[in-house]
């Protein structure tokens, strides 16, 4: 490992794409080094990853402590930093401090676990994607079904690259990004663009006595899904196709702005 | 402080309302004071708040340690709870191991500083009151656009009254929340209902040396807003009004899903 002043790197000098990739398990993670040797088939690869596991925490960013950046030579032949705060705190270093130039794509992933559905709201890899696309970037997130470490990715590296491909070639429309799940299966039957679908976690704390009988709490918990449209991802993933959700991050509930502009609110509404 | 084991405390036994009080500034911030204490005008409250500041948190959560949650007397005459975890975390608890029942309304903030625009991608004030709605809990987060620890909430009283009374009545369409931010100025003009305005953070890393001679970066930036429509929350805190943006919790673009579909995957569709 290297420690070096880091500023402004230049990174490639040819005209291939480059790509940035990112997740949030960690830069030791399988799924990382999978998408990371795939995206070296379409581009020139910069791999920005936190330093250590960061799932579950959303779009948090680090602003009451200092964050390290250092280069990192995990893979023999490819670019990489590791990062000691977020997801979304590597996008944010990547673009401003490693890359001479906007990337042309940012791949987040591959998660070791779900991230379809709610799971969207609570995730650092999609986090990461979504900080790709606020920066304008087409951004995609990538997530397996599968939470163990030594999870097989072998069956999606074809869809893996399929999509890349295509999000490179055509773009996307401004804000938005693409959350891809696979279902945990050798054989996937296809790809379905899908909407969210609505579901929560039923939390089931974990409670125990530590050893000065003082309490504390595990968040752990059950996934209640209560939407089994068949255009949702949860029903294209439990029936063996990997899920396409394309998300923005308007979060903006248009429809509702005329419902409240009947409310009588005493104050002048100008 | 009490450290007391915490199981379903039957809260209240009275026929008001119930109202949890959250926030991301701790519970020792100045804006959860004045909100916790306007909200015993309307029902009976519960605060559960972070132990510690959590500002930008996102929609973070606790899943790798575990959570403290103790009662405590910060006020003399509300029953309140802090919490070593995230503001998510927070209403987690609160619905699970606090309340002994869902409560009629969950209020977060006041935050001090806007959570306007895109702030609201990284607010931990707007991710627990996400977390309330996803709970199907009626919720607002209140923002205050004035950082300062001592900032003056007189001005915003009436309407935190206004706002928080008019969602216990009517109600908020399911999957949604209020995304509500003052302006800083002693006389508002009124409110306005606002779509999210499109902006972007432009980070600015201060790049400096710690005593051993490596670099750290300390996260800042300088907020670019390129979207001057007369209908968003930036412009209505610009012009001295209120704005009230309805926030939903589905992130799917939903106009983007018939473009994807003319994209020629490989793979069969299905």
């Amino acid at each position: 490992m290297h420690f070096v002043k880091i500023r402004n790197f230049a990174t490639m000098s040819t005209n291939r794409p480059i790509i940035l990739v990112v997740n949030d398990d960690g830069i030791a993670a399988p799924g990382i080094r999978v998408l990371a040797n795939l995206m070296k088939q379409l581009g020139d690869v910069v791999v920005v990853a936190p330093d250590s596991p960061q799932s579950a925490m959303g779009h948090a960013i680090t602003i009451s402590k200092p964050l390290r950046l250092e280069k990192v030579d995990v893979y023999d032949d490819i670019e990489m930093y590791q990062c000691s705060g977020t997801p979304v705190d590597c996008v944010k270093l990547a673009v401003n401090k490693v890359l001479h130039r906007k990337p042309d794509l940012c791949v987040s992933g591959i998660n070791h676990g779900s991230n379809s559905s709610i799971n969207v709201i609570y995730s650092g890899t999609m986090s990461a994607a979504m900080e790709g696309a606020i920066e304008n970037i087409p951004s995609v997130g990538f997530s397996l079904c599968d939470y163990a470490h030594q999870a097989d990715f072998e069956p999606v590296k074809k869809q893996v690259l399929e999509i890349a491909s295509l999000v490179l070639q055509n773009g996307l429309p401004q804000g938005t990004l693409l959350n891809v799940n696979f279902p945990k299966t050798p054989t996937i039957k296809g790809i379905k663009i899908c909407r969210q679908a609505l579901a929560k976690w039923k939390e089931e704390f974990d409670e125990r006595l530590d050893p000065s009988q003082r309490t504390y709490y595990w968040l752990t918990g059950v996934f209640d899904l209560f939407d089994h449209g068949q255009d949702t991802d949860e029903w294209a993933l439990a029936n063996g196709y990997t899920s396409v959700v394309p998300v923005q991050f308007d979060f903006t509930a248009h429809h509702v702005i005329n419902i409240l502009n009947t409310w009588n609110f005493d104050a002048q509404k100008g």
